[in-house]
This record gives C-alpha cells, structure tokens and sequence, in this order.
C-alpha cells in the first residue's frame, strides 16, 4: 500500500464505498490485490442495495400475502387499524425493505417483512388450537410487534441503530406509532387498543429482554412464544450455513453459537450423512 | 364432632376414603353439615376415578387419533420405536390414565395423553413452516418426551410424586425406558437414538428446569417452545375458570398466578364484557 | 354475629363503606364490639378522603413550589412543556390527590405530590455538582416520570390498580402522555423530546424493574438514583415506625423489611437511647 | 514459507501429524525454525501418546489400588456392579486412559482415572466422620460418576467431544451405562440400583451444571461436594504451575483464573518467599 | 383462660419464664390443659440451659480434644494465635456455650464447639491428600473461622442477634478480633496473619452468603468447602430426625427442606426399609 | 529493533523506565521510531508522578476543604475520629496522592482525595432533605468509606493491587483501620463505633459487589447511594472524553461502556450539535 492510498483510506469512514484498482496474485496459495489506486465512490457510482444482503424472496409478493391476510379480517376496528399502517406510503416504503436486525436473525434488506410474514402464517396455523385465542387480535399483534424498527434501524451503506433507536427502542417506537394511528382513527375502541399496546409491550417475554411488561393474554403469550420461535430457527438455518461455509461436514455439530449459548447440529444433515 | 368421630379421625390418612352421615344446617347465611357417624371406606366402596378430577376428553377417541398419526409415518424405525412403546400393553394403559402433573397443567387422569395430544397436533401444524424440521421425528418427541412420567406420578388415591420420581425425575426415567426399548427393536439407527434421546434430555429447555441438555437440533427446539407454549396457554385457562369461580367479572385481571409470576386477562370476556 | 347481619354482610365488598351499630365490651383485657345492626353507607353519608391515608402536607402549597421552580426554567420549551400539563385541568386534578403506590412508599392521597416535590428539591440541590447535567432537563424528568401513575392507579375508595395500569404500566402510560403532550406543542425540538422520553422510559433504572431502557444520559442516571433514593428513605421512614408503633425500643432493629430485604436501624434514635 | 509448504499446509487438519525439515536461527533474540520441507507423517510413524500429555502416576498401580478398595466391599450387589464395569476388557481399556475433561482439570491421558482415585481416597477418608453415609456406596457413586466420559471424549490425536457427547453428556451416558449392566446383573436390587443412579444424575449438583437432579442423600450430598473439591484443586494446581512458567514470584497472585473466577495464591509458596 | 390470666400473659414477652398451674383434659382426643394461676417466674428460679437445646457431647472432652490439636502443632506462630483465643477466659467460657446458628444447623448451646470440632477432625483427615494444603493452617482456619458468632448471637433466654451482630456480622467481627489478637502478639508474621484473616473473610465462599473475598489459597478453598459441607450434613441429620418425628417411615423422602431447597432422603433407613 | 536493544527489553518489566535515542521517520502516513540505543532509567532521572495521571485539582485546597468540613462537626467525638486519620502523617501523605482505582473512575493521583471531596459536598447538599440522617456521621462515612484503598493499591510507577489489598479488600482494611484508631482514642462510645463500621462495610450496597453487610441506617442508604452515583457520573465524564477523542461527533451515542453495560450520551453536548 503506497502513501497516496493511505491518505485515500483516511478519508474513509465505516459504510464508504472506494473505487479502487489493482492487480491479483498469488502469494503462499492464496490470493490477494495489490492495490494501485483508490478514491471515494461518487453516489450515482453505487447502489448500496449491491452491498448489503438481501432477502432472497420476492417482496411485493409477501406483501401481498401479507394484505391478503388482513383484508380477510372480519373484526373492521383490527382491519382499520393495521390498514392504516399498511396504507401509509411512508411506513410501507421502510416496511418493505428494513432489516429485522443489525447483526443477528434476518439482518438483511426485506428482512423485517420476511420475518413478519412467516411469523402471520406460523401464528395463523397454531391460533385454532387454542379457543382462548383471537387469531386477527394475533395477527394483528404479529404484524405491527416490530413496526418500530423501521425507526430504530438505519440500513442506509449498513446496517446500524438511530439514535432514537437506542435512546427509545423499538418497543417504544412502536407503541407511540401505535398512539398516534389511533388517534387518528378516533373514535377507536378503547380495549382493542389496550390488547395491542399490551402485545406490543410484551412481546420479548421478559423484563430483562427489554419489555416493560409480561405478557398478559393468550395472543400476547402465544405472540411472544412464536416470534421467539422463529428467531431461534432463523439463527439455527443461519448457523448451519456459516459451518458449512466455514468447511465442517454435515454431520458435525457447529461451532458454539454464541446468541444461543450453545452449539447446534443440523439433524436432516447428519441423519443423510454416510 | 364428638369423641369417637375424632377416633375415626385418628385413623385416616392423606387419601383415605370414608363414609359419613350428619346432618346439614345453615350458619351465619352458609351451609355446615354436623357428622354423627363416620367410618373408613372398604376398598370396594369406592372407585378413586370418582374423587379424582379427570378429562373431559373421551380416552379412546384421542389414543386412536394419537396412533393414526404415528400409523402414517414414512420412516420405518420411528414407527416401529413409538408403537413400540404404544402397543407395550402396561404402557398404553399407564399412558391412558396418568395425569401430566401434580398440581400445575393437566393435573387430572389422562391429563398426560390431553397434553401430549394437544401438542402433537401443533407440531404437525408448526412442522411444515420449518424445512430443517422432520416431522416425524417430531412427533415422536412430542409423543415420548413426558413418557416418564408414568413412573414419576402417582395417581391412585391422589396425584403424588413416586420415590424413583423425587430421585431421577421423569426425564431420565424415559431416557432409560427408550434406551431398553431401543435394545429391544436392535438392530435400530444410532443416529435416530441419539436425536431421540436428545429431545427427551432437552425438552425443559433450559438446565435450570432439570434439563441436562439444552435443545440443540431444529427438532429439539421446537418441541421444547411448543411443549412450554402448552403448558402455559393451559395454565391460563385454568385460572380464567379459577377467577371466575372466585366471582370476578369477565373484563378482570385474575389474582397474581404463582406458576406464571403475573396475573393474566381474557381477552375474549374482557372484549365481550359491556 | 345475627343471621340478618350476615345478609348484610354479604353485600358487602371491598372498598364498601358500612353504617353499624353495636355495643364495646371488654373481653379477655381487650376491647370488641358486638355489632347489632349493619347496613351499606349511602354515597352522601360518605367522603372517602376520611378514610384513606393523605399526606401530611399542604397541598397547594406544594402544588405552589412545584410550579415555582417550573417559573423560572430558562428553557422556554421545557417550560412548555411542563406547564402543559400542570395546567392541564384534568391532569392537575388527579396529580394533587394520586397516591405514588398501591402499598409500599407514598401510599397516600397525596403521595405522588409529595414524592415528586421532594425528588425535584433534591435534584435540585445535586445538578450543581455534575456540570454534565441540565438541571431544568432534570426538574423536568423528575416532575413528569411518574406521572402514568394518575392513569396506573385507582384512589377512589381503596388503593388499587385500573386494568390499563396493569397491561401497560405507568411508565408507557407517561410516554404516551408525553407524546400526546408535545404533538399539541409542536413545532417541539426533537432532540428534547428524545431526551425527556428517555428519562421517563429508563427511570426504574434497570430491566428487571420493568424500565425498557437503561439510563444512558447524565439526566437519567441521576434521575434514577435520586428516585431510587427517595423511595428508599421514605421506606425506611415508615419502618420506623411501624416499628414504634409494634412496641420496639428506640435501640432495637426493625424487624425483616420484605421491600429492603434486610431489617433497618433508626440510627438517630438508636444514638440518643440510654 | 513455501509454496510447495503452503500446499502440505492445506492437507492438514487440527489433529494432524507432520514431518518437518529446517533450519534453527536467532531474530531478534527470539528462536525461530525456517521449514524447508514437511509431510504429513504416515500412521505408523507417529505414536500420539508422544504427543498428548498423560498422567504421571502408574496407570497399573492406580487401577490395582482402586480394584482393591472394590474386593474389601462388604456389600455384595456393590461389588458385583463396580467390578461388572472395571472387569469389563472395553471399559477397562477406556477408563485406563481417557482425560478427565477436554481443557480443565485433569485435561490429560489417564487425567480421568487418576482424578477418581484421589476422590475415592478422600471420600474413603470423610465417610467415617459422617454417620448417615454408607462409605461403599459412596465410593460406588465416585468410580462411576464419571464413566460416561469414556463416551463423552475422545482422545485420539487431541482432546475433543463426541457427537454423542455433546447431544448426550457424560451424565446421562453413565446412566445408560449403569441400567445395562444392572440388567446383566438381574436380579439386582431396585433401592441400591435408584441410589446409585441418583448419585450419577446429582454430581454436578447444580441445575446449571447440568445435573438433572439435587443431591438427596447423604452420599450423593459428598460425592458433590468432594468431587466439585477435587476440581478446584486440580484447577489450582495448574495456575501456580502455569504462573510460575510464566515467570511469576513465588509469593504473588496469579493471573485471573477464568474458569475459577479470581486469582489464587500459592500460599505456602507465599510463606516461604523472603 | 380467665381475665386475669390475661393480665399475667400481657406481661410476658418473647424469652420469659412463667409458672402455671391447671387441669389437663382431654378434647377430641387430644390432651390439653386449662390454666388457673399464671405468673412470672423469678431468676432464680430457672436455669435457663434446661430450656434451650443443647449439645448431646461432653462440652469439656470436646474442648480438651480441640486444644490437644493445637497443641501439637509445629507452627509456633499459628500455636501462639490459637491459644492467644482458647487461653482467653471470657472467649473460652462463650466458645463452649455458644451456638452455631439461630435457627439452623447446630443451633444449640455448645453448637459451635461442636460444628468446630467436627470441621476440624474432617480439616485433619483431608489435608494430607492435598500437598498445596497446611494443615495446621487449615486447622488455624477451621478454629477462628466462626469465633465472631459469640458476639453475633445472644443464647441467654433465646437464640437471637445481637445489634452488632446484625450490623456487623460474624466475619467481619472474626476480623476485629483476630486484628486485636495479632498486636497482643507482636511481632507476628504478616504473611501469616493475611492468610488467616483471608480465610475468615472468605469462608463463606461466595459474596452472596456474605463473605468480602472469595476464597484464593488452597486453605481457604477448603476450609469453605468443608464448612458448607458440616453444614448441609448437619441439615440433612436434622431433616431424617424431623421427618421421623412427623411420622413419616423410614423409606420416604421428608417433606421439601426450605434451606436445602429440595427434600432428601435418609439412604440408609430406606435401604433397611422393608 | 537490533539485538542488543532485545537485550536491554528483556530486562524491562511492567513499570521499568527507559531512555530511548532513535529516529523518528513516516511510514504509510503514520508517523513510527525506529531505536538505536535503548538502557534502563537510574532511578533518579525519573519522577514517576511525571508519568502517571493525576488531579487536575489543587491537592492542598482539596485537603483543606476537607478539613475545614470536619472542623465545624459539633460532634467533639466524630471530630476527633475524623482527625485521628487526617493529622496521622502517614494516612495523610498516602490519602493525598492514592488514586480511587486501578483502571475504572478517578484512576489517576490524588483521585481518592478528589472523589472523597466531591461525595462529602453531595452528602452535605443531600442530607437536609432527609430529616433521618445525621449530616456527620455521613459525611464521616464518606472521609473514611474508601480509606483502605491506600494499603490495597500501589501507585509507584503504575497503578496495582497489594496483595493484601487483593487477599482482603479495602473494605475489611478500613473497618481494620477503624478499630485501631478507635482503640487509640478510648474511650470512644461504641455506638458510633458501630455505625461508621457498619457504613465502612456496608457501602458497597450489594453482596455481589463485596460488601459483608446490606446498607441498614439512613446514613449506610444515602452513602452508598452518593457513592455509587459519584462513580457513575465520573465514568460517563470519562467515555465522553474518550468518545470525542476516538472522532466520534458531540451528538453521538459513545460505543458501548463495558462497566455501565450500555452506551451513554453526552446530553448536553448532543443538544448544542446542530
């Protein structure tokens, strides 16, 4: 690296995008660029969508499913409700593209409606065996659970949290947006409101995992069982990848994962290995 | 109560059925019933199942729909593994009666196969929006993992913990039952062993609730999450029919629930409630 | 007890108010009342402020120094704000008579009052020594972090929890009371609203005491001690005499305080008993 | 290094055996090897023993001593079970050379038998002080505590856990163990067989441990106690060694030991320093 | 119980010694005494020894044994200590008198010399299997550790604390002492005197049972582990006597042991049991 | 780095002084030395109070206002105690420079004594508005609360811990501190005594944290209080510093604080950014 570059790299921050040239070659079996020039990127040079990941399903048609899910709701308070959300060009821009995460399940572009999605159908499919149950009071809960962060992420070159997002968090974020669309469906009714600003509150399950409070009702109780659910799956598809990415065989456990305390084992993989 | 009633007294135990004659009168605005006679019950006096709370569920129809799940397994030695504890006839008839606890959810006789039940229907509901999830293997967790109980609980006069229960408790207790039933279908999969016997050793899901293992395959997880899911939304139930009993009106908070360390709402007869 | 007075009786419910008539006699050194009529108080025979504890104070005069200190704020958007909602009517009703618990610190008619007014003089009294600190932020949190508890309790004739304190808590009551507060404002700087919404959602100080968010600002980490502190003191206080009034020395411990988990010592008294 | 290093390089594996070819010089005042050639050694070339560090007591003579203690056994059934495992060629071969973890103590061949020994002579030395313990079984419960390490490790080239190890664990292996031989030896008394398998499950003696069961009984209580002694010990032991390879004084603190959370001091180390 | 019997009674307090006369009946089968005459009883007219519990050893021979121990050490230094405590007559008279505890193991007079005794003799018959260990030391430890309880508690008419005892505890009065005694003793060896002061601080294992320092030298570790061994096998003795007491048989486990947070299970009567 | 400048480093240890000669040039636009001579320092060409932080406060004003503080104590007893350390030469030499820590909150020369300073004027602001508390005896506890940490730290030519300050704490050497100077100045009343040492051990506030005793008198409460809330608002001065010196921009979250467990804001600063 010559001094022109570094001074280049100096100016460069975390999220950057360079232009750079050089030459690959081969040293000790490996590859590796020796770089000849490099300057800053200009904005109409890059896509930052190129740069981070993304989902690999098609957003406009889980949003549609997802639509589809609430136009069928017979109670029209809950329609009207979540309809007002789903409505708003600005929350359904972020909604289709914001990350679930910064670093740990669904931490890639779409990654929020994926998650929310698969979260609606699994919520669906578990609500009738349980008559306590009010599957769109759930759904409703399911949808709108994680609507603050579109305000608590950032993911414009990478991804990271707002400031607001640390200072509130996206529990919070989401019950105030939850306020205000009410209000502005006034008159709303007063208990619908409550049982979602309760399932919102509650749904990481724990004081400890930041929720002001427990969850209280069997949608706020089954809500928080299945998104805890589906991260810990996520984090587990996540991980088989990353061992077999990193070399091992199908039939070994991963490396200790370190968000579930524990190493996990792919069980179709080691069950198929010879 | 006089002399030779306490006398009578003298002689009954925790679980003792007697016979009384006495005569009801009304107190203070409540019912009293003053003994004159009272005896200890002879053995065929009395069937315990009269005295013991029991499901309200017919035992037949839901061990026929149990066996039809496992009946259309594709693999071979699951199949061969669950019936043979399902056709091991001391087995099937414990299983039929046994409650799934003492005094928390589904302490009542054939609370266990309710509980199992139940939850092996979510599970084959839940499976499919998994793919690193094989559902049979699933099932058979689901329908094994509380297996020890059997030997753990007590039912005859009252719900009771046995001595071998207190001392190995019921997760070990099915981990050797598999273990002998294993030996008996030899030659049988080691790697099928070995996923089995995790999910029995991991189902409590964390080591503080007597788990050795914490769940470690996809399989392993989710029958931990829906078997905690169960007990939980039936805790629920049981105190919404307890609140009311207690006189509290629909749109209440229950008294704090100890087993959930909350108190709990209805959702659907606080939305009812005018 | 006569039958027609247990009819009586069974009208009754908690927080009903009761007209007797009876006659004290003495009965083994202590006195009691055989009681030989029994009917329900008419609502104008009543005034349930005769019944419930209330401070000790006047509250106007508090009411008086509160705003004072609210006057003289540089910071005319912090004064805005506060002043919105001390001289919101409604608001300023309830936050004269709000007890600041249901049954451990400032469990009194009054007490949210007394507790703020304190908390706000030694908040006071301390900004002078973190030049970190905004004092009139601090004066602001302080006087708006508990103030859910008007919407979290209930004083009418016993002290108790509404169902909206129970499902969401006085802490999200207060943020969302906050966000209503600064919408009838605007334009209100957001940097400030983050700031005052922060100190409100992290004042309990840990997760664990049901705060979403930990203090993360020098506001917030001094709002959370002194809070912490006053409650603490206040505890010890009414320990001390319960104490006194239990029949305990002026040298001796109290006994085991549940709240503190520990017995305290009046320290003062304790020096000046011979 | 070169190129055709690198490549011998990429052939080999964590566990692997080398040869190599260079030559020693001084940089730096440090030494260092320039390789010119290397290999992967062939089987036969290479005894891993050489390589793993093993205990340095006799094997031979501590597992005569520890067969000595079983023959003196007055309970008949006990000595039947413990020499059903140490008479068996299998476990016997295993027992003699497995470590006793993977990286804490005793983390060497014949780690695993040695550890045992000294627990067993300790527990022989306690027993007597302590009336409710049943000095054979309690030396039962410390030769098998741990058997199922043999299954739980491997030892190979280098110290690792097994699949079944990891998905198992060694307590629940060694009771798997322990209900096969009890039933080679039926008929076998059920109390003695419930007591041993109860010291088995409870050695870790903490749910977070991951022991499935408390200890219960008086033997189970010691077994715990003294087996959680001899580890803190052993762990000891190592950091004064480890400390004074890393040039620390005789009379000074260790590092930080992460395993016990503190630094020690070898006090009579301390004692002699001047 | 007639009115001036209550007069009587309401001089009494916790701790007071009274003389009664009256009838013993029977009622339902079970006996009871109607009191006629009720009064205070004189000093001297009560040993209080017969009324609290109280070592079942010879006080003298448990003393002449512990001073026999100390007498043979080789350390002049740590002989000098010891005696420095055992020749003081005022510490001697309360060692021998003392309990160990309020209300749980050992809590009778003479408890303490007892527990020390036991600890001691087991302190003796482990240290020579730990060469990192002295003995002597140990014993030192093992002697000292708890003298703090003759000023923590007050066993003259009840088993209570002392204000300073619940101010300041036994460790940290250990302490005090152990400093004072050390200058009577000057010169004394520092090093000496931390090793012993480490080992009172730090007996009690962990910071949550009170001790300042975790245990660091190979003495204190097993010191602590020793100690909270007497402990729970003097629980568990006094938990099999109880349970036998309440009329449990002797193959049962008792009832859950609050401070063992389990219940246990007499190994040696249920092998017995028929 | 030449050989002969290996040597001379091998004989430097953590705290060694040395004189260096080199060549400073740029490389990769960073500036580097590269040493031609390098020998230890002669202990008189080095100050170590030139190389290790300190105050930025005057030591001797500091001093003064402290004692000026306890020379208007109308406690004649608190007074004396308090000058027994204060006019003791060699407390006061060590008081004076000491800092407060090793690595955390005022780890830099004369940081007791500016900590010390800062707490007794937020105790003497503080006490006022809690009748309960006695304003000396505080402001006693908050002079002597730390003073055992001029015996566990060593500040010669870096910051460490004794080892006694490592075997027994600052806190337990203060309460050894106290009893001494109290010994001197007999007959001093017992009660005092009591209640400082009880602050002594008890400021810690929490078992997990060190301290032998909970905090059980007002004085104990407000002090650890004070004392915890000193530390905080000092390591928030600090990672504002550090933050703005790693780049970070004044409206920024700092990254996160490991002791404090979260980020921290600088609210101030975040409000001026534009």
């Amino acid at each position: 690296m010559w001094d022109d570059i570094a001074d280049a790299a100096a100016n460069c921050a975390e999220g950057s995008y360079v232009k750079v040239q050089g030459q690959v070659s081969k040293y000790q079996g490996k590859f590796q660029i020796t770089l000849t020039k490099m300057r800053l990127a200009a904005a109409n040079e890059v896509d930052p969508a190129d740069y981070l990941p993304a989902t690999r399903f098609d957003v406009e048609e889980m949003w549609a499913e997802l639509r589809g899910y609430v136009s069928a709701f017979a109670n029209a308070d809950l329609k009207r409700l979540v309809f007002g959300f789903l409505d708003d060009e600005q929350i359904a821009a972020a909604y289709k593209t914001a990350p679930a995460a910064k670093m740990l399940h669904h931490a890639w572009l779409g990654g929020l409606l994926e998650h929310v999605l698969t979260l609606v159908r699994v919520c669906r499919a578990t609500a009738p065996f349980y008559p306590e149950v009010d599957a769109e009071l759930l759904v409703t809960g399911a949808i709108l659970h994680d609507i603050g962060k579109i305000r608590e992420l950032s993911w414009k070159n990478s991804f990271s949290y707002t400031l607001e997002g640390q200072m509130i968090g996206h529990i919070s974020i989401a019950q105030g947006m939850l306020l205000e669309k009410v209000r502005e469906l006034e008159p709303f009714p007063t208990k619908l409101r409550v049982l979602v600003e309760h399932m919102i509150l509650s749904h990481h399950g724990k004081y400890e995992f930041g929720s002001p409070k427990l969850p209280m009702t069997p949608e706020a109780v089954l809500l928080n069982v299945l998104d805890d659910l589906e991260a810990k799956m996520q984090a587990m598809r996540n991980e088989f990848a990353r061992s077999e990415a990193n070399g091992k065989g199908p039939g070994e456990m991963t490396e200790w994962v370190r968000s579930l305390e524990r190493p996990v084992l792919d069980s179709q993989a080691y069950l198929k290995d010879e």
